[in-house]
């Protein structure tokens, strides 16, 4: 049988930070994600792929803000611009791994499924808002916005500006999980859990609604890797391997990592929030449940042997 | 085994021409659509839902010209608005389709998939734009809206103002057809080729690419239900049965139509372009392809024997 890996994809992955995010930008984005994902297809794995959005739920959220002013119409909450940029990525991701399959005449289905995940609405998390979404702003940007928009904007630990940060409480529950996994299983290439998943809770009389958050799409993709019993997890991210005193002249980077050991580096501050950490403490969670190894490098180094850092159990 | 059955609803239903289209709107709109289906689902029916994106693609066009204007985002073609609406109103469907089988305490997946699918590119339907999208302008407004977009705006057939149309090429192959066949087979309830699918050709190198129209979800809907060899084909509208001379002192509705007859009531401009004549064409099309019936009625008579215009071979 063969073996089944989660593979989650950055939103920058196929909109990066210094790219305006036009289609023809994303399309070629896309293409070459899917060239590297080809190595593992070749190695034998059936394959999930995750993505997240951070770029594009922000670029739609900004639309959708500007169809209200500009034409009055409705305001559509972000649960539901979460559901627009899975069907966006995931078509797109979709299209451009045929091609790359097309290419190589390997025929297999790829499936997207719009991926709904459960919250709890009493999440900390709706507190204190962290997750980072849409463009990076000057300072003054922000602030204009902000007082438009009642939106809260933080300043990027690495530098690039300022940006909005919405809610992002925990995952609990992938929807449609034993479906994900049997498709995945049955050979067809699956894309799920766009942008984290659309966030939703039980309200009143028990029924589903969204809420206004964006879950962590490592997060998610790491529950999803847990829940659909996979083999492998890879968190794809712009640096080979995770290093330690990162862009300083100390910095090392690591091949094989414990989970104790990154709990400690997590503890140190070692890696940065709303970048590296949570990439990390996701993880942690996939190799805590299944005992499995997480590997996180860049899309260019899928397939290769030793080509990223292994997150281990011991 | 269980029989199969495609339900197509149009865009309307979740969101009706006399309504703004705020998200509570068009949750309410869907939770009725899902009651409506639930009277199918308990006769033992395996499904697959398709649906219309009309008003909501407009929309999603309009908030998209928007962004550009006001916040310099880039301009996002047809196709990747076809693909935002299939995320959307799939997620909206399949959460308000799980809360009404919550009541019921009845347990079955609901998987959205994103659908593409093929058209040809030397299709005379580029043209010559027939399909309306996005709501309904007077002509003052639409002539103002189309000298700044360079779109282009016709009369509705039934009076209710003036619409953008677009090309609306054949639709020729339902990507992933199998698999949504085994899904659906399997006993989940499918959302595919939401909007007519996202319409794709084989451009340069035989790569696959999107391309600027909208295809008929009522034509798409009735390929794929000849596609997954479903057992009966069902087109909803806002009317409970086809009717000949419709609107006029003579009016008739139709309980039985042979696809001979239906010819020949389509060749005398009985049903309205735009409107009933496409959902007529598409029953056609099925009951050729099948040799099923195919029924033309309102949700409401979803599930209901003898509930609307059954459209047979002889």
């Amino acid at each position: 049988m063969k073996k089944l890996a989660v593979v989650a994809f950055g939103g920058n992955a196929l909109l990066r930070s210094d790219q305006k995010g036009n289609i023809d930008e994303q399309e070629n984005n896309a293409y070459k994600a899917s060239e590297h994902l080809l190595k593992l297809i070749k190695r034998r794995y059936n394959i999930v792929i995750t993505h997240g959005n951070g770029p594009q739920v922000g670029n739609l959220m900004l639309s959708n803000t500007a169809g209200n002013k500009l034409y009055g119409l409705p305001e559509m909450p972000l649960d539901i611009c979460v559901a627009y940029s899975q069907g966006f990525i995931g078509y797109i991701l979709e299209q451009q791994l045929r091609n790359v399959l097309d290419s190589q005449d390997m025929s297999r289905d790829i499936i997207t499924i719009i991926t709904q995940v459960l919250v709890n609405k009493d999440d900390p998390a709706f507190k204190n808002p962290t997750k980072p979404v849409g463009p990076f702003y000057t300072k003054i940007e922000a602030e204009i916005i902000s007082q438009e928009t009642k939106a809260i904007f933080r300043e990027d630990p690495r530098g690039r500006g300022w940006r909005k940060v919405v809610a992002s409480p925990k995952p609990l529950v992938i929807n449609n999980k034993k479906s994900i996994e049997k498709i995945a299983r049955d050979g067809h290439i699956v894309i799920a859990v766009g942008g984290g998943g659309i966030p939703t809770f039980y309200a009143k009389e028990n029924k589903l609604q969204g809420i206004d958050a964006v879950i962590d799409k490592d997060l998610a993709s790491a529950l999803l890797a847990a829940q659909i019993n996979a083999d492998k997890f890879f968190i794809l991210t712009d640096v080979p391997k995770v290093c330690l005193n990162y862009n300083t002249p100390q910095e090392k980077s690591l091949e094989r990592v414990t989970i104790a050991q990154a709990k400690k580096y997590l503890e140190e501050g070692q890696f940065a929030e709303g970048s590296m950490a949570p990439k990390i403490r996701a993880a942690i969670n996939f190799v805590e449940n299944s005992g499995k190894d997480t590997i996180i490098t860049k899309s260019s180094h899928l397939g290769i042997d030793d080509g990223g850092t292994r997150i281990v159990m011991v």
